[in-house]
């Protein structure tokens, strides 16, 4: 049994937040022993009672652990619990994996594999789609970057927390399908909402609409689900309208960067930046209906 | 037994197209007695090779059948078939029903149906989804516009030309929510685009990342059927872009004419536009992404 055979015994987890807590708690029903650290304390405290050791800083994390996932808020502070004082990178031990399932922007990701790499530490970018609701119940789809045998070596684990677990390539590929995964539900939330609208405005039933294009070509996960938010006026989240814009903000500045032409992304962004303007990115995301309501002075619901 | 449950006899067709021709082959086979008029004779004898009647106008079909079905390419061909001379409107009796399969304005069809009702003709709009492939296979998706009783009464015959119909309210309101399809669909596909050039120019395996989203809030039919044509770069049609534009001028017609904000729609219709400027507007529409292509100088393909 080499090294990378070995079960991986010792599981830390820094980031105990919406998303965080959930994932711990299924690492924790699956019998890993877990240490963590977060800031929220409400959230720690429960991950604590149901048997998780607590750490005070994300170097005693990593000192404890083999693999460390992180679950954060952005690039920022990603890099601060990884690089900063107290920081994971601090605590890590040579042959230690660090899973970073944040969304972050792939040169960060990038950047942050090599310089763990230098210090014989691998780093996954394991970006993850399917909100709370996926962390819960531990259907998320995971986006993996990074080395081959890196991947395989912590997939028992991943397969803790997720479901469709794709290892997409290099360091910073998990990220850059997580962008792909943003563009696409953006643009189809916009292409639901665009058509419902059209519907009410033409004095044809959203509802009915939506039943009839559910068979054919216009399928989609997104007009099944945000579309019947839509009809139900139902913005409570879900996914944040706040996070969605964060990862189209990191989508198009790597776009600036390389020069890519994505007209739709930018549009998505800007109806959310009118999201913003009236204070409702707390709102899920298929609350983009809501500007283009305004926009046309009418409301999807049905007839 | 009521005039309106006696099962329908004599079925007509006028408009012979790639449409057409599988609707009709299917209506003989499943043994309704046919007669036809259209301007593509090798169709038209195809068709009656297979048991048709050629008629010489669509009066003559009209004077013979008691349900005649349209397939035409656009709004003013549709109006001079039914209202001009030797038209389906000199030919049809009292009680009989227009099916009216072509996709036009939701002006127009109404406007047709009132004309129509003057007669005690009855017209459904019922426009079709799922190209000539779902044609062929008789799985097409019908989204039917007027009176219910009228729909109840053509419902078997439309069952043995489509599988998922819909009664979507009354007239023209078939023909809105094809508009309605068509957005999704014009914007799904630019949304697949997108990400899979963003994948591309970011260095990843366009893909991988199509088979990572397809799992999650991603997936839909574009991304499965048209997200692998643009990966295999295969752009016979299909479902031609220029047809698709076409839906698209309708819709965009509509929504100045009644005050409706559709950013993303108009922006597929540029982006059309452009793809006309370069000659290609007879490819499948998932050639769509060959112009976003340009723009970024780079070309979806496994990596």
């Amino acid at each position: 049994m080499t090294e990378m055979d070995r079960p991986i015994k010792q599981v830390g987890f820094v980031g105990i937040g919406h998303m965080g807590k959930p994932m711990c708690l299924n690492l924790l029903k699956a019998g890993y022993p877990l240490i963590l650290q977060g800031r929220n304390q409400k959230n720690v405290r429960e991950v604590v009672l149901r048997g998780a050791r607590e750490a005070s800083t994300p170097r005693d994390v990593a000192q404890s652990a083999e693999v460390v996932f992180t679950s954060l808020p952005d690039d920022r502070v990603v890099e601060e619990i990884v690089l900063g004082k107290n920081g994971i990178l601090e605590g890590m031990r040579k042959g230690s994996i660090l899973i970073e399932t944040s969304t972050i922007s792939p040169l960060t990701a990038r950047r942050l594999a090599a310089t763990l790499s230098e210090r014989g530490i691998e780093m996954l970018d394991a970006p993850l789609s399917g909100g709370d609701v996926g962390a819960s119940e531990g259907t998320l789809s995971i986006m993996v970057g990074g080395k081959p045998e890196t991947f395989k070596r912590v997939l028992p684990i991943l397969e803790k927390v997720g479901r469709n677990i794709t290892h997409v390539g290099g360091h910073g590929a998990g990220q850059v399908a997580k962008g792909a995964n943003q563009i696409v539900v953006a643009l189809t939330i916009e292409a639901v909402a665009e058509a419902l609208i059209f519907a009410k405005k033409a004095g044809v039933d959203p509802e009915k609409v939506r039943k009839a294009l559910m068979g054919g070509f216009a399928q989609s996960r997104v007009l099944e689900l945000h579309g019947q938010r839509m009809l139900d006026r139902n913005f409570e989240p879900g996914g944040k309208a706040r996070l969605h814009r964060k990862d189209l903000l990191i989508v198009s500045s790597l776009a600036k960067e390389l020069g890519i032409y994505l007209p739709g992304t930018s549009m998505a962004l800007d109806l959310w930046n009118a999201l913003a303007a009236q204070g409702e990115l707390d709102l899920d995301h298929s609350a983009l209906v809501k500007v283009l309501e305004m926009m046309s002075r009418t409301e999807v619901c049905p007839g």
